[in-house]
């Protein structure tokens, strides 16, 4: 039995992105009955970018309804927001004290968003530490993983062992990392990657008139309506392969190559595919977020069986370090 | 009614040092009436210098068993160990969202400090976070502190006004520095600043025969036994005084000016003196440290309070930030 553990960001609405590289796959993982999921929305990390109370609150209850939305059995997994469990912030102190200061400095996703961001605070800083607390506070076997985030991994691994070794006992499982073989790259609106950092995402649950709207964002070229088109480099064919099944991609395929056939056509076919193929899940979203008590009640099983394993964890912890 | 907190390390055993700078200073301001006083042991700190947890208890318990003994009342005071409101590292997490980099990037204690230890931790990084959660949590409106801890204030000021001005509203007090008038240098058996780090502390606690060995170790310069000697030079003399009332240090003096007086003999009534004038102080100390449950008991009414105030301001602050 491997403990599978994913943390979800929630510094903004979940997207098709979301869903179709991490949220779908996720709730595959669920499934193996050799797999023990810990899935949580990492709500204290969203700190370091969004002050707004507000948006965070929207936020996480968009990224919950979403995993609920898509299927996720809470039965088969424990789902949880991590600021349910703020005693991650009591072992964050721990680690940090066994985390070798330039191993931060030299974090590339720090640099990055140093550059990036007016907001340079320490939070950011520490956050990779925060991820590791994350994870082994759950004594997690593995961590599914993009490439962007596999250094931060290396790091919850280094520590660990850096603290065992410290200890002198394996107090701190260390955790695997598991990169997805094939790495999926949603395009966006303009055909980089699907993010919210781009503005550039397809938000699938938005009342039909703002998603066709939405849809209608996407950029094409400008081969004239009746020439036939390539539909290897269209970002709306791109996306319908996506969601569609073989037959449906097919369908399109033939009448882009056919002629006669503009983008805005093609965007009118990803649009019904979208409210077709993910109709359940639109439904269930809103309801969700339209009874936030029962989003509520679904988090909190996870939520207190999180904080059981917490505590127990700390409570060794605490021993082990002279915390009584 | 102002609420005045004081922060005690625990990185090592209590000595004359911290006896005559911080405990009996801190205790004279208990017995203010216009003052409520927090006194908390540091020992979460001490986790980025100390990894032993036998060391940090044996170094929390002698720091506690001190104050008792110098009349810590803990019914004026509420006197706790940092670790036992473990909701200060949640809060700590807050504040370094609201942290400038370069803030703590630029602390000297942080330069200092990476200078000088081989482990250089993203603990003793954070440190000053740390610091001003311990204030900000309990609302402190005054910290007395020492000319080298100043910065670190002026850091959990800025911080705290900080986050203040981001939430919009004026949630955590801003503490005042209470920087001492006369700063009192008590000086080691080398004449350097008494300190742990310097290895040149006298600990008054000792069994007399080791505490005899303890004094001895005082540095005196050569002049022989029959000349006058400058007591104003002595590390003997200097330390006499300070513990000592006026007329037995006109005594001394007199001794020492008259000749045919050598430094031994000088050791020997500061032994005397330490031996007399702490006789009660050092029966308190070993009572405690030989009954740990009776000092354990004297910290727990301290720490229930503080856990109630520490809740109470998260509580707040959760519901402002987004965290439910």
């Amino acid at each position: 039995m491997a403990r599978v553990l994913t943390g979800i960001q929630s510094s903004g609405k979940p997207h098709l992105g979301n869903i179709l590289g991490a949220i779908k796959p996720a709730i595959a993982l669920t499934k193996n009955e050799d797999n023990e999921s810990y899935i949580f929305i990492a709500d204290f990390h969203s700190l370091t970018t969004i002050k707004d109370p507000v948006a965070r609150i929207d936020n996480v209850n968009a990224v919950a309804a979403a995993w609920l939305a898509f299927g996720l059995d809470i039965n088969r997994s424990v789902f949880y927001r991590q600021s349910r469990i703020p005693q991650v912030t009591e072992l964050t102190w721990y680690l940090s004290c066994f985390t070798p200061y330039p191993m931060l400095a030299n974090a590339h996703s720090f640099k990055d968003k140093s550059d990036r961001l007016s907001d340079v605070n320490a939070g950011l800083f520490t956050y990779p530490v925060l991820m590791a607390a994350d994870i082994l506070l759950y004594g997690a076997d593995l961590v599914p993983v993009g490439k962007d985030q596999l250094q931060h991994l290396e790091i919850s691994r280094d520590i660990a062992n850096t603290f065992n070794h410290r200890i002198g006992e394996e107090l701190l499982k260390v955790p695997e990392a598991r990169i997805s073989n094939e790495v999926m790259i949603i395009p966006g609106t303009d055909g980089q990657k699907m993010s919210k950092s781009y503005n550039n995402y397809i938000d699938i649950f938005l009342p039909e008139k703002q998603l066709k709207k939405n849809v209608n964002t996407i950029i094409t070229d400008s081969t004239p309506l009746e020439e036939p088109k390539d539909p290897d480099v269209c970002n709306v064919y791109k996306l319908y392969k996506l969601i569609a099944n073989e037959d449906q991609t097919l369908d399109l395929r033939e009448k882009y190559l056919a002629g006669n056939f503009g983008f805005g056509h093609a965007k009118k076919e990803l649009l019904e595919l979208i409210l077709d193929t993910y109709k359940n899940e639109r439904e269930q979203f809103n309801y969700y977020m339209n009874n936030l008590p029962d989003l509520e009640s679904k988090l909190m099983a996870g939520e207190e069986k999180a904080r059981e394993e917490a505590d127990q964890l700390l409570a060794t912890l605490r021993k082990r370090l002279g915390f009584g």
